[in-house]
């Protein structure tokens, strides 16, 4: 396991216009159900969206060839011990960590931050979208990490005809049950059947729960998808690690996009800075609606 | 046209080290002939390689999910004008810009340099890989561009039984006529029927020609199958700018190569530096052997 520095000042400058609101004052409050009671009102105004949205940050580390992994259900370290940092600095600064249930299941991952000053409060929750009830969260780091006390209990969510919620084995953890989607018409793919949960519906009933901002961190199919919504999504970091993994890997990219009949870019960033950390490089910015 | 501008001090800094070694001190020499004569032992002590090859230079702009243009045979501008003037004072630091013949066709490119300064000596030789006689150089905007004294005159690279040249219509250009090399087994796709004089010799001959460094500029299959060749690159140039042009488009990646029966990383780069250059960020590395 990589050792977690600290961040530069002139790293922390870079990534700051792009952190939640509340985070920028380099204190995040806990995510938790009171977090509305306390805030109420200042909480929505700082919102950039408001609507019952958290704030949401996309990111995720590819290859030069924007792949995330040499073959699905492989872990591919890309990602040098600098933007490794970044990525503990940027969890502690979110409420939630998602992740898709196909990454949760090949990666394992713990989800939670080993910045330097992270407390069990200044953890942020971990959301595994998994609607069909694939995952094993029992034999999962994520539990495990929970019960040590090392990270906050997971939130699962699933669809399911009765709505509601159920609790997690008593350490803290819960299901929640949200409503599926009409899959799209004509995908019928293994990646389409399973996101069958709309996605303003899960981070609605995040923000509804506490969570004022989101941190996906994939998998390809989760980032690929949000890439496109950008009524959803505030910011995107992106690390890119100066390497190609080839043909066939696990790529990140949008479906494609057509106006009066002509194929035109699936997503832009607007606002964008880059910087380099270590051998890689990380790109901030905010998707063009 | 967009304007081309200077390059900063810094941008120069940046991108020096990475530089074709005589192009280090700002001149060029002339890519005719008759550089092997005035240089010599000299010049082949300068580079990096020796061997007979030229020095290398791999230049690409992608979108951040690594695709140079929405769909083939479309043009598909993706950087921003920081680094297009980039560009063009690369291709003045190179003896020979060298493109594939399903880029020559539908982008009909003037592969001149536009950059303050540049005169018809310091203007890169035009290399067009074009096996099969597919390309009609006569109406080309290389072939307006000799005529009109704005840049060299094109060089094709043919295959052919009988090997030698042929000159192009007296305007300078000429046809060079390789042997062909049998097509890799399995490789029964188009691009792989055409790919077939082997890169080691068409840049040999053009070392042999006094071509002393060449910018590949495209398109992807040119750059993907040289990013597994780190023996003949001296230098990889990446753009990339922040948008996803979505899935389906045309992609550069290299091959996959498998090492004990399991994938690995297809190429690597080291030495890399990034800058960012208007909205887009430059890379720049080398290839590990």
């Amino acid at each position: 396991m990589s050792e977690v520095r600290e961040l530069s000042d002139a790293e922390k400058t870079f990534l700051e216009p792009y952190l939640p609101p509340r985070a920028a004052d380099g204190r995040k409050e806990a995510a938790t159900h009171n977090v509305r009671e306390q805030h109420g009102e200042t909480a929505e105004t700082v919102q950039t969206d408001g609507g019952g949205l958290p704030f949401v940050t996309l990111t995720y580390a590819s290859s030069l060839d924007s792949m995330i992994s040499l073959a699905p259900g492989i872990r591919t370290t890309l990602s040098g011990p600098e933007t490794k940092s970044m990525t503990h600095f940027l969890r502690m600064h979110h409420d939630a960590i998602l992740i898709g249930v196909g990454t949760a299941i090949p990666d394992n991952p713990g989800l939670n931050s080993r910045y330097l000053g992270a407390t069990l409060d200044s953890q942020p929750r971990p959301v595994v979208v998994d609607p069909k009830m694939r995952w094993d969260v029992d034999s999962s780091k994520l539990a495990q990490l929970a019960q040590e006390g090392q990270g906050k209990a997971p939130w699962l969510i699933h669809t399911r005809h009765e709505l509601g919620e159920e609790a997690l084995r008593g350490w803290g953890g819960r299901r929640v049950f949200l409503p599926s989607e009409a899959a799209p018409t004509g995908q019928t793919s293994e990646s389409a059947k399973c996101e069958t949960i709309a996605w303003s519906t899960i981070l609605k009933t995040l923000k509804r729960d506490g969570v004022d901002s989101v941190m996906v961190e994939g998998g390809a199919t989760v980032i690929s998808t949000l890439l496109s919504m950008p009524e959803l999504v505030n910011t995107v970091i992106v690390t890119i690690a100066p390497t190609w993994l080839g043909q066939g890997g696990v790529t990140v990219s949008p479906a494609p996009k057509v106006q009066a009949g002509e194929r035109v870019n699936a997503a832009k960033l607007q606002g964008t800075v880059w910087r380099q950390f270590g051998a890689d490089a990380v790109l901030c910015g905010r998707l063009q609606v």
